[in-house]
């Protein structure tokens, strides 16, 4: 097995999940990682917090680094190497060690392409002034905390009020800037219906956010140094020295396109339930690659942290010979705006009616805990079944502390194809610090049926 | 349907829940309900945080009043009033008005029973001086309350380590007492094994309370005004100037037993999946009646505000000609010492060897949320599945803020069927201030198997 070599093509969660694996069943493999930039394993998603200053170091942001998957896993992790061409006959990847602008081809027995995804940028002139960041890698988010650190913006524009935006809202209006949102859509966070999100861009106008919604860019203006001055939309002109790009993510899967390897859903790797691509032994994991939606049935892509890392742990298992499906996903996620908790999973109300499937909702409003209990707060929960047999297809919840993580309940009742019934009759956990007798899920669930 | 009168025993969570059903249901019928205390439709897992201080007023646990009863619901609720005896031949009971001493035969169509439990008295001369409470009915717990404030006792001793012994603990402490807790059993919380009750024992001496696990009751000492001096085990003598019995409780079941109603597990009153009793037409709910457990699939004693609320739903739909089955319990409960948060589900390791089950277990400690996130806390998670088929039984959580929750979603997952792999691969939610990727849940079942 020893010369039995695994490539991996991107060091972040999917890359290095799998590499672990690999390493753990098959301690003699030889494992090479190409990494193009500086950091692996980090947490993307801690990024707005290091921003905002709640998170100390972008260290802690690290779970391991290049020396640790040296020294303790004996991987091979290499830095600032960018690999350029998948040879899918002579199996072998073209790379390029950026320090030194040398190039060299790298053989592979199975290669595994964790690539990632790339932040979506406006076909706009001006997109690249001084001033404005898209958040993808470890190092984008460093690059936004120093240009704060440096620049002292006052004047924060964020485009796209998605997970990032909100995220992103919340911790610069913390670095003491004036925060402008806007957004396409009629609403912020257009994975939750509307009137759900409408509680968070209320939430957001309490705290001082400017939120404004159906309005589009149009362009940038820049000062005579190349920075960003403020923002035209269709509707204003918005004054800027910090710009912040959340307009959602595109697969990084150009490189697997063009060695012929077979694309799919918004562009992803195609994918079986293996994880392996069209082209046996080359697999892909983790933001770009698809994911199979265990509601819909059909091939979807998401790019979150907890896909990226279950699909690493899949293909490392079957690259080391296992042989484990990926289970799916459930499109389950959790942010929050300050202390309103979001979460959501499976479909909305509006996915569904997208895909034509006969609905039934509910919508209500209860207490996060005993309503006598200090620190009561108000949670709403909103529940989507099949309409003739009740089976439950999504949830979304926003609210005060400790509601969004009751998504989990939602998740595990949808997975497992429970009905609006089946949720009420749940034995789930009450005591006055913690709930009402009645779970707000539960609440939701017996107003559904 | 005017003349079909509905006689309740019982004035609380599930005879409310019960009679409220069936007056939505059938508006025209005649319900009367009688309740021998001065209160209707109270939360008794809220007593120790109104006795502590956190709760304002003994007011803001009632949920409704016999008043909103009556006015609003055309309920006549009659507190004060007790039940002496069922006539099962002639379908009357008899009922004693405790304020004038009158008694007299109510007929009824139907007879629910939510007669409630009692806790457990000690067998001991003495159990009822002046200063040794037990908490059941609101009424006891605005005795203690007032007993605080006129005696303004300075050492509390609780009797029984279980839910109520715990929190007491931690809300006398906070009423300026030197609490001491003494169980018999070798751990307090027998409810969850050993080895994580141990984290809860080494909690509460952290926060200055005594714990001596292993130490049985003897005697009470009074003084000459028969009031509590203190209390002697087999090891030592504590001086008390306040005693809470915290010991468990019993079904209140006497009175059905008496007309020749079946009583069956825990001497709880014996009833079928609709909550009938083994005499047609008569129905009970609540702390007095026996639930079927869903893992064990035998019949179980479990006095909890959730089981009593959904007994009272289930109830009050078959007494008003619908047909629902309760759908059984899993065990789940959940309570806190101070910031640590405890929960368990389904069955624990001992009980599952009781019952000689053969199964696998696995503990872990994760952190609540991502580590370097704010807030973040230790939590332990102990699974317990089925050896052979993974099958999840049970699971068991101690750990700071956001830990105790988390078992609503191990409850599903066993109502489910999951299997520790099923549960490694739900969809769960992640994001920094809410989770670690890998929620501590799917850490422990990565473990199991």
């Amino acid at each position: 097995m020893k010369n039995n070599k695994l490539v991996v093509i991107g060091g972040d969660a999917a890359g290095m999940s799998a590499a672990s694996k690999v390493r753990r069943e098959q301690p003699d493999r030889d494992i090479v990682v190409f990494e193009r930039g500086n950091h692996t394993s980090y947490s993307a998603c801690g990024m707005p917090y290091f921003i905002g200053g709640k998170v100390k170091s972008s260290e802690h942001l690290i779970s391991r680094s290049p020396e640790v998957f040296r020294g303790k896993y004996n991987i091979d992790v290499r830095i600032h190497h960018e690999v350029t061409k998948i040879d899918t006959t002579n199996k072998r990847v073209k790379v390029t060690d950026l320090d030194g602008a040398k190039e060299f081809w790298e053989s592979w027995d199975d290669l595994l392409i964790a690539t990632g995804a790339s932040p979506m940028v406006p076909d706009i002139k001006g997109f690249d002034a001084h001033g404005i960041f898209a958040l993808s890698t470890l190092q984008s988010g460093i690059d936004v905390f120093n240009y704060i650190d440096k620049e002292k913006p006052t004047h924060a524009v964020i485009i796209g009020g998605g997970y990032i935006g909100i995220e992103m809202a919340e911790v610069l209006q913390e670095r003491s800037m004036m925060v402008t949102l806007i957004d396409m859509a009629p609403q912020v966070m257009t994975t939750l219906d509307k009137e759900m999100a409408d509680l968070i861009e209320e939430k957001m106008k309490e705290e001082g956010i400017k939120v404004f919604t159906q309005e589009k860019l149009s362009a940038f203006e820049t000062d005579a140094e190349s920075k960003i001055k403020s923002l035209i939309t269709d509707k204003q002109t918005i004054p800027a020295d910090l710009v912040i790009l959340g307009m959602g993510v595109k697969p990084n899967s150009e490189l697997a396109a063009n060695a012929g390897i077979k694309t799919g859903a918004g562009n992803a790797i195609q994918v079986n339930k293996n994880l392996e691509t069209s082209i046996t032994h080359i697999w892909a994991a983790g933001d770009c690659a698809e994911s199979f939606h265990l509601i819909t049935h059909k091939q979807v892509h998401i790019a979150l942290g907890t896909i990226a890392n279950k699909h690493g742990l899949v293909a490392g298992i079957n690259i080391s010979g296992g042989n484990q499906e990926f289970p799916g996903v459930a499109g389950t996620a959790i942010t929050k705006f300050k202390d309103l908790e979001i979460s959501r999973t499976g479909l909305s109300e509006k996915e569904a009616g997208d895909l034509n499937i006969d609905i039934k909702t509910a919508s209500i409003e209860a207490s996060t805990i005993a309503g006598y209990y200090p620190g009561t707060g108000k949670v709403s929960v909103k529940l989507v079944a099949e309409k003739q047999s009740g089976r439950l297809l999504g949830g979304q919840i926003v609210g005060f502390r400790g509601a969004g993580k009751r998504i989990d309940t939602i998740a595990t009742a949808i997975t497992a194809g429970m009905t609006a019934q089946q949720v009420i009759d749940l034995n789930l956990s009450y005591a006055p610090p913690f709930s009402q007798v009645w779970d707000p899920v539960q609440v939701a669930a017996r107003r559904i049926i």
